[in-house]
């Protein structure tokens, strides 16, 4: 059965993204120092179709491929979308990607396998459409830090991954905002180590009322 | 040479303590959720002078007699010592401990090794003071977190350990508040799973300018 999931860079801190984001400057330029590891893995470029000859074959990238393989379909807000829309290349998700908007736009199918839907009827249902989509793989909540909160706070949440860099930000926005305390027990699943980045894994159960 | 360090307990979502912190309800009542890991083991009640046959012997206790071994002054807030002073065992610390804070007091002698000394003349002055009497061992910034943050923006940090427990606070007091990404190049120096924390050692250095 699908889980939901997110797996995301966060700072020690506790910021997913920085501040002034938009299109111009995607995750208001902190991608970098988030994300610093990632981008030294050749699995990374090649999940997302570039060629890149001086990145490495890591442990790092056999959870970034992990990552990728699980996935049957992505749900993301649309402020992302914009953020991402004109820097990705061609076929990045390589699954259906359900886009979370109050505009209303006929999906956006690029050549190879990914197709963008755009859901205005609310979160649980672009869960529904994506879970249909997956086909039994698992359903990523690729973000940003809103939506995941919002499927967070509604209970939806099955596990998450998170990479915490060693850099500071001291503002943006945070992962973890006013996440409530009363909706889940929490247990850690897994704890990898390395040199970039500590990968954090952990299982959400709805708490027993 | 002494390290400034400081070793604590956060949430996933980085809070240090709770809300509606005062001496009737420390740390805002969620040291079990933070501390529970530690409550577990019998080097823990062992420091802090309490016989409790019912703790283990486990791998996380062995962090815990680590850090009061090498830590040879404590520096602490006035609200984090006003907090605890009702409740800690006599002789709590074994070494000096100075509170900053704007009141004048005569030092406070315990029985034991314990002697709370009370700093009117700023972080700096405590510091020195602290120095001096951890005759090369390292200098524990204790908390509260707003304390924390003033040693961490003064560039005045060596080194600190987290340990992440695996629940949503919500609320509180958040360890990592406005720290500037400016003063601190961090460095991963060790991460140790465990089953209801996860232990997290950085070392900081400051930014060549």
């Amino acid at each position: 059965m699908s889980k939901i999931i997110f797996d995301c860079g966060i700072s020690l801190d506790g910021y997913f993204a920085g501040d002034n984001r938009s299109p111009q400057n995607p995750m208001g330029g902190v991608s970098p120092k988030i994300h610093g590891w990632m981008f030294k893995q050749k699995v990374f470029w090649k999940n997302i179709n570039v060629e890149n000859d001086s990145a490495e074959d890591g442990e790092d990238g056999k959870i970034i491929d992990a990552v990728f393989a699980r996935t049957g379909a992505y749900i993301m807000g649309k402020r992302m979308f914009e953020e991402g829309e004109v820097h990705w290349q061609e076929d990045l998700y390589k699954t259906d990607v359900f886009v979370l908007t109050h505009e209303k736009r006929e999906p956006w199918i690029q050549k190879g396998t990914t197709t963008f839907y755009f859901v205005n009827d609310g979160i649980e249902s672009a869960l529904t459409q994506a879970k249909k989509s997956a086909k039994g793989k698992d359903i990523r909540i690729q973000g940003g830090a809103n939506i995941i909160q919002q499927y967070l706070q509604a209970g939806l949440v099955d596990e998450f991954t998170i990479h915490i860099a060693p850099v500071f930000l001291r503002s943006g926005i945070r992962l973890f905002e006013s996440i409530s305390n009363e909706i889940y027990d929490v247990e850690i699943v897994n704890i990898t180590p390395s040199e970039l980045t500590t990968h954090l894994t952990y299982k959400l159960s709805r708490k027993q009322s």
